[in-house]
């Protein structure tokens, strides 16, 4: 039997549903088996593992656990639910260091591999779909510019599906150092705009591109606007925008086919 | 000054919330301006606008639904916060009457549109984004089946953004009924699905095409499958899944080239 998780443990870990107990102590925690085997089979630094006694049969998850020398503990089905960020509890959590958060400067390798600029996303759901669609698609490399949502907040984590554990590196930088790299690094910069080049006029010739995608009701910053070539996906009139990680998937989509 | 929302309103709107009301009564509310505004523009009935005193320069709404003859009323703070189904209330309102849910045997003229066909899509931010999509690419037409999430949905009319308002036909019917009819009509049927033939293999001809898009985690159900040409985006191999929206925005896209 594994140990009963304390009542100040439970406390915790549901802090860490706030940002500020997040950025603190720089763990997240997250829900359901599926996302803890995704963290397991990417190397991600696992402090524990939780389960309510609703969990029975994770022998698979256990003993992956127990290679890895990751403690279980046991908790209540009220525990779970305090734990839990949704209304339905999956009663199993893990909690895990965050990835560091790194600068352009880090960046020395980068292989020219396609980068995704994320400029104000203010939704969630939304860059938890992006982030997933990035890693459907292999692009790794994914800048934050400081007015979007944060990256491990809960429900960006849920909708992200895994995603947060492929990305090779999760940037956050000045906008003019931003710019600036792929100038240096000859990029191509695009975005992604209601007005700007048709799509499908686009000939991409290789993966040294960068994709940047704006706040979903502002678009994209002026800066940002001014040093890339906007790109757009035509359409029937009658709706005034797509949402913004619907327009990154065809998008991102259509880059990434070379 | 306009008339005050009874109590009785402000709970026949406030149970609007639940399906089983919507169903029984045919109506359900829209919040917020724009998807007013949106809703007047596109021909919906609408039986009354409510809004709180929060709301202070709408003389553009005011002026149209007085046109419209719409009646207006006035409702407190609270109350707005009573009919929201959302935390922070726009405090203003709109009933609608529901478009008809129609079936195949009703459509006599098509045209040759293209059909989006929603197989037990489950999450109403995921259908309503799917529909907001289907607007943006001119797809009109939308067959849900009964294992469908409802399209009257507040979360699902949130994140379609006025897409229920542009739609042409909502369609509900057998899943045998939709396949003899798109047999019928010659056209092609496709389903999203993570096999299948590459996307960019396929050749479109024109728009004499359905789009088969399945649930989140069971995918498209099997008589679906056997009588439709699967189609697949190609991935990078970390992630099991794209999210079905982006999936159906990057189909549709490619679809709706011709």
């Amino acid at each position: 039997m594994n140990k009963f998780l304390s009542n100040k443990e439970v406390k915790f870990l549901s802090s860490l549903k706030q940002k500020k107990f997040r950025k603190q102590y720089n763990e997240f925690v997250i829900e359901g088996e599926k996302l803890i085997f995704e963290s397991l089979n990417n190397n991600q630094i696992i402090k524990k593992i939780v389960y309510s006694k609703k969990i029975k049969n994770f022998d698979k998850l256990r003993k992956l656990s127990s290679e890895k020398n990751i403690p279980l503990h046991l908790c209540s089905e009220k525990d779970s639910q305090r734990i839990s960020d949704t209304k339905n509890s999956q009663q199993i959590f893990a909690l895990i260091k965050c990835n560091d958060i790194k600068e352009l400067s880090d960046i020395k390798k980068h292989k020219n591999e396609p980068f995704i600029i994320l400029d104000g996303i203010s939704d969630p759901g939304n860059m938890g779909t992006i982030l997933r669609t990035c890693s459907w698609f292999g692009c790794y490399n994914i800048i934050i510019t400081k007015e979007c949502v944060e990256i491990y907040n809960p429900k960006t984590v849920r909708s992200g599906m895994g995603a947060h554990f492929h990305i090779t590196n999760i940037i956050n930088d000045d906008n003019e150092k931003i710019i600036k790299f792929f100038k240096d690094n000859q990029y191509k910069i695009y975005s992604a705009s209601l007005s700007g080049k048709p799509i499908e006029n686009l000939k991409i010739k290789d993966k040294k591109w960068a994709l940047i995608l704006g706040n979903e009701s502002k678009g994209i910053s002026k800066y940002f606007e001014k040093n890339s070539q906007q790109i757009h996906i035509k359409g029937m009139g009658k709706m005034e925008s797509l949402n913004v990680a619907e327009a990154a998937s065809i998008v991102i989509h259509y880059l990434s086919k070379i």
